[in-house]
Parts: structure tokens; C-alpha cells; sequence
């Protein structure tokens, strides 16, 4: 039983989290991976990034029983040689691949200082700063990014060719906010310029295309039209080089080869890469932190321009959004309780945590 | 003897190399080393981007001859462990510090597919995208970037705290163009906006802040306050991200304590890092090749939006560059000429080639 606010209802994390694995688990997935894929989607409920939360687990759901991505597959290290590895996710959950090859990366880090392990035959990653988290709880920097479907324009093009491919990297400090950097390679989520469509508002010039590849601040011809990379063609050049690095070195997909998450009839084979670093290999640990801690505070001490009432440290945001919603809940919209409703009715698993939360009821 | 254009002089790269190793040696450089300042100069001159180009040599005489930059010091391996390493330039001109770091990174990923060197005590950086380039002609993924002084806003502030620091990644191709990314973490080089306060021609928006943290398109009134990152708050963590690597984990300097290059009084102790890739180590070269063809292919066959008549792989600019001033010579203003000339006179050494090449003569 949920709180009711406008058009969404408010649940415990805990609640979701049982719900989401018992779902995935009747879906043929292991019970730690079913956790693993359960942490990441509320990982970015819980800090303030819903499109990528429990939103995605009806798409996980459809995908698996389509059989375009395989339940209970182990991704496995296909080759490791001195500091790097190739893993074979198996076609596998993305998070539960993303995982494994995050931890790979750490244990290979552990002696050699640094380590990338390039991840092929992969799904839907999800929040990147989820990997690095885990990374950086462990002492390391880490930095995690996948490959994606086309959906962005590259600088001077009009046709969706680029991912919005995201970045993480998550930097350790001893007593200061930790940097938690996580981006899309767009300018915008494309979340926010389907929920302008919904609305009928208009969107900023700069966020996207229309199908001719003129700027357009319709948000239907947007949503027909490709993103925009960020940053102009820097932005364009950074998505096409974590594409090199998750999609073609990897061995996975890449460019057009890539086909969408919506397609239930084709197997994504995604890539991501995975690297960690042992900040103590290049010298005293504590040396590191204080540091750390040092330009953290220069950075938050700078004076700030009009508008703004202080500086963020990348991830500053996601911490707060992580007290509110601890304190308040998780909110699920309508529309995604009916999914979640539906892929639970799929696989008999029981939904009681929905009862009197939707509208209709 | 030059030819005369507009302001400027036309001069051949190798007049221009023999008069820089001139000075460099004439300072105390050792004869290696010279060439490599040299090179890393003319790499700028000849790809278009004479802001790092031989306009730079008259500081770097500056620094060498008021003794805050050491001519004829040796980077060194302070520590080296797994794939990891640290350099102690020793207070090198940064070109010297940035190629050996590269062939330190170089060396340990040939055995360990990825290698990791950060780089302390070190100079002005010049162009990221020739370490690179050295690192990719000889098969390798380079990465390489450098922290810079306080010129930029971090996003939401009004004071310079950021340095515009450079990041190069360079990933060869088998027939096609290959990526040679680098940028500046600014909007726009500082250069554009010197130019545009000396033409007292206004600046687009969202290049630089007026000295109160106002949005400024007077180039005279930006040139007091500090340049805008690219891309927002991404381009501000960019930036934030190169400078943990570069200085708060080298050892190097970092945020505030960093000093100017024109500041004669200090030693600057800038930092880099250099990742080298051995594309190799993750499976066959000729496949990652053909691979980076194809996507490459992808790439440039995507159709143009309205007013772009082509779509560019990163560093095809800079290569069409380097053919036409192959062909036409190197331009340096009279500006400069005067600098260089001057530079020449306190080293005694023979400033021929700019005989008749100033305005004045």
C-alpha cells in the first residue's frame, strides 16, 4: 500500500526492491544476480534518475521472455593478459555484466595499479556511476561507460548515428563529498523531451533535431528527430570514442550495428568498458585523500557567478536526491505501476505492494 | 628570408625547427631534447593551432633564462609498479617530460596492454594531440592530458579556478582517417578572445564571464573575468577530472596552486598523465583495424545537416591543415617575429631567416 500524489504513488525502496527481484528471479535469473540488477535500477531511482530506475525493468521483462537476452547466463573472462580482460557477458543483464567486470577490473588493479576490462555480448547498463560506486566504496577510482543504440545526431549530421553513451568516474576523499561523475553524451535525456511531448511544452533550442536536421523547439518533432551530443562536436567525439572503446575493441556491436531495446526480435550485444585504479599504487593512500579533499574545498570555496547559490561537486546532487527520497519514498508513476502490474500478472508474482495505488483503484 | 602576408610572415618548418633548436640548445637544452620542444611546437604550427605553436618559445626562453624551468633536467621513474608509474620531470620543458612519459607508458603496456604514467614537476604541456600521435604511429591507444593554471569558471562559479586543460585520445585506423581527439576544456581557446578584443570585435555568449560572474560579449571585458567550460557542467567535471589525474594523484600541483606561465617568480610543478593501449592485447590488430574503419565509414556516410557540407572524423581539420601549410609554410605574426628576434639576441644565436621578414625592414 502506497501514498497517492498527483498522477504517481510513493513506495518503500524495500518494498520495490522485493518486488523487482521476485520478478526477475521468476524470470529465470539467479537470486544474487536478481539483486545485483535490483540494486542498480533502484541505485538510480534512489538518486534522483528515474528513467533509468524500476521504469526499465518492464523492458528487462519483455526482453527476457522475447529470449533476445538470456536469464540465467554467467558472463565469463574470455582473456586476460597483464592488466586487461576481455569478458563474454553471455548475453547476459546488463548490471549483472557490469558488475562482474567491475569487479574483475578491481581484483586485476588490486596488484597491477590499473586495470580496463572491455565487456562484449551485453545488455542495458543503466546508471554507469552504479559501477563506479562500487569501485570507489572499494577504495579505487573507478570509471565505467557503455555503448548504446543510435539516437543522437554526431556534430554536422542529421540522422541518429551516436549513443547517448554514458560516462562515469567516481573519485574517492577522505572527509569531503567523493566526485561522482556520471553523464549522457546528449545534452538532455531523451526522458525529458518525451515528458515535453506529453505536456506540450516546448524544449530549449539545442536539445535536438527535428527529421531534417534543422533545431526545433517542438518536442514531438524532437522525439521524431535525433538528441543532440553536448558540448558540440567535443561531445560528439567523446560518445564516438566510448563507442571505440566498449564497442569495437570489445568485440561487441557498434554504430548502426546496434539495434534498440524496444526491438524484441534482435539480441543488443552491447559493450561497456570497466577500469580501476589503485590511487596507493602512485603513492601514500591518506597523501591522496587530503588532497582530494583540498580541491574539493578550493572548488566549493570559489565564489559563485549570479544565479547560482553554490558550487556542486559532481554526484552532490544525486547524494541529496538520496536523503529526500530515503526520508519520502520512491515514486512510481502510473503509467509504470500498470507495467510493473502487467509483467507481474506475466509471471505470477504478487503485486499486493500496488493495491490501492493506482488511480482506478 | 620570409614571405610577406598581411601582419604576418610565412616562414619553411624547417628554417623555423633549426632557429627553435638554436635557442633551445643556446639555453642550456641538450641537443634530443631541443628537437622534441621543437617538434611538439611546429606539431601545433603545422596542424593550425598556432596558439601552442613557436609563438610559445619566447616564454619557454623566458622561464629557462630567469630559472624557473630547468633546460637540461632529466624526467625520471620515481616509482613503477605493475602497470603503473610515476614520472618526476625534474622541472623538464613540459615536451620533454610529456614524450618520455609517453614511452614510459608505452613500454609498460607492450607487455601489460594498458599502462597509466602520471607525471610531476613538469612545464607547459604545448599540444596533448602529439603525445598522442607518438603513441598511436607506433600502434598504440594514446590518452594524454595535463592540468593548467586557474582560467575558467567551474560551472556555477565567477572566479577562475579551472584550468582550460587539454585531453588528446589518438586510436589508429586501418585506411581511414585516423581519431585524433583533442580539445581544450574551455568553449573556446583564450587565444580567439585576445584576437577579438584586439579587433574590438564582440564574443558570442557563453564564452567567458565579465569580471562580476555576468555572461559577456565584450571580448575586453571577458579578458578580465575567467573562460566558460565547454558544455556546462559537464565540460567543468571534465576539467575537475583532468586535474585529480594530472595533479592531485601525480604528486604534481593542483586547483589554486597552480601558478601562471607568465608568473617568472615560481615554478609551475604542472602535472600530466599518458595511458597507453595495446589494441592487440584485447585480439587481433587487423580486426580492431578494419573495425575502426567500419565505424569511421559510419560515420562520414551519415547525411548532413543543414549547413554542413561534410561530417569530420576528430582530427581531419588538423590534417587538412598540415597539407596546406605543408605546402604554403608556416605563418607567424610580426608579433612574434619581433620575440623571436629578440629571443635570438640575448642567446646570441643567428636570426637570418628573419631578415627582411618584419614590417619594419
Amino acid at each position: 500500500m502506497a501514498d497517492r500524489v498527483n498522477d504517481h504513488a510513493v513506495f518503500e525502496a524495500d518494498d520495490l526492491r522485493s518486488f523487482s527481484i521476485d520478478c526477475l528471479e521468476a524470470m529465470g535469473v539467479r537470486e544474487e544476480d536478481a539483486e545485483q540488477v535490483t540494486d542498480c535500477l533502484l541505485f538510480a531511482d534512489r538518486t534522483g534518475h528515474a528513467s533509468h530506475g524500476i521504469v526499465r525493468l518492464p523492458v528487462y521483462g519483455r526482453r527476457v521472455i522475447a529470449g533476445v537476452v538470456s536469464a540465467d547466463a554467467r558472463p565469463r573472462v574470455e582473456k586476460e593478459t597483464g592488466s586487461i580482460a576481455v569478458v563474454d557477458a553471455q548475453n547476459a543483464l546488463g548490471p549483472v555484466a557490469g558488475v562482474y567486470s567491475m569487479r574483475e577490473a578491481m581484483r586485476i588493479a588490486s596488484s597491477a595499479g590499473i586495470a580496463m576490462v572491455l565487456t562484449r555480448n551485453s545488455n542495458h547498463y543503466g546508471s554507469a556511476a552504479f559501477y563506479t560506486s562500487i569501485a570507489m566504496e572499494a577504495g579505487y577510482i573507478g570509471i565505467a561507460a557503455s555503448n548504446a543504440p543510435p539516437n543522437m545526431a554526431p556534430f554536422g549530421g542529421k540522422d541518429r548515428f551516436l549513443g547517448t553513451n554514458p560516462l562515469s568516474v567516481a573519485v574517492p576523499a577522505a572527509t569531503q563529498h567523493p566526485v561522482v561523475f556520471d553523464m549522457a553524451s546528449s545534452v538532455v535525456a531523451r526522458g525529458n523531451i518525451i515528458l515535453a511531448a506529453q505536456r506540450g511544452d516546448p524544449i530549449p533550442e539545442g536539445w535536438a533535431l527535428d527529421p531534417d536536421g534543422n533545431p526545433t523547439t517542438d518536442a514531438a518533432a524532437a522525439l521524431r528527430g535525433p538528441v543532440l551530443p553536448f558540448g558540440g562536436a567535443k561531445g560528439s567525439a567523446i560518445s564516438l570514442l566510448i563507442d571505440i572503446f566498449s564497442g569495437v575493441l570489445s568485440g561487441a556491436a557498434y554504430g548502426r550495428h546496434l539495434s534498440t531495446l524496444e526491438n524484441l526480435n534482435a539480441r543488443q550485444n552491447l559493450g561497456h568498458f570497466s577500469i580501476a585504479i589503485d590511487p596507493s599504487a602512485f603513492g601514500e593512500r591518506s597523501f591522496f585523500l587530503e588532497r582530494m579533499d583540498d580541491l574539493i574545498t578550493q572548488l566549493k570555496e570559489t565564489p559563485t557567478a549570479p544565479g547560482f547559490e553554490e558550487i556542486l561537486v559532481p554526484g552532490e546532487i544525486e547524494s541529496r536526491n538520496a536523503s529526500r527520497i530515503e526520508a519520502s519514498g520512491v515514486p512510481v508513476s502510473d503509467d509504470v505501476i500498470a507495467q510493473l502490474r502487467e509483467l507481474a500478472g506475466q509471471l505470477d508474482v504478487d503485486a499486493g505492494l500496488f493495491a490501492g495505488s493506482a488511480k482506478e483503484e
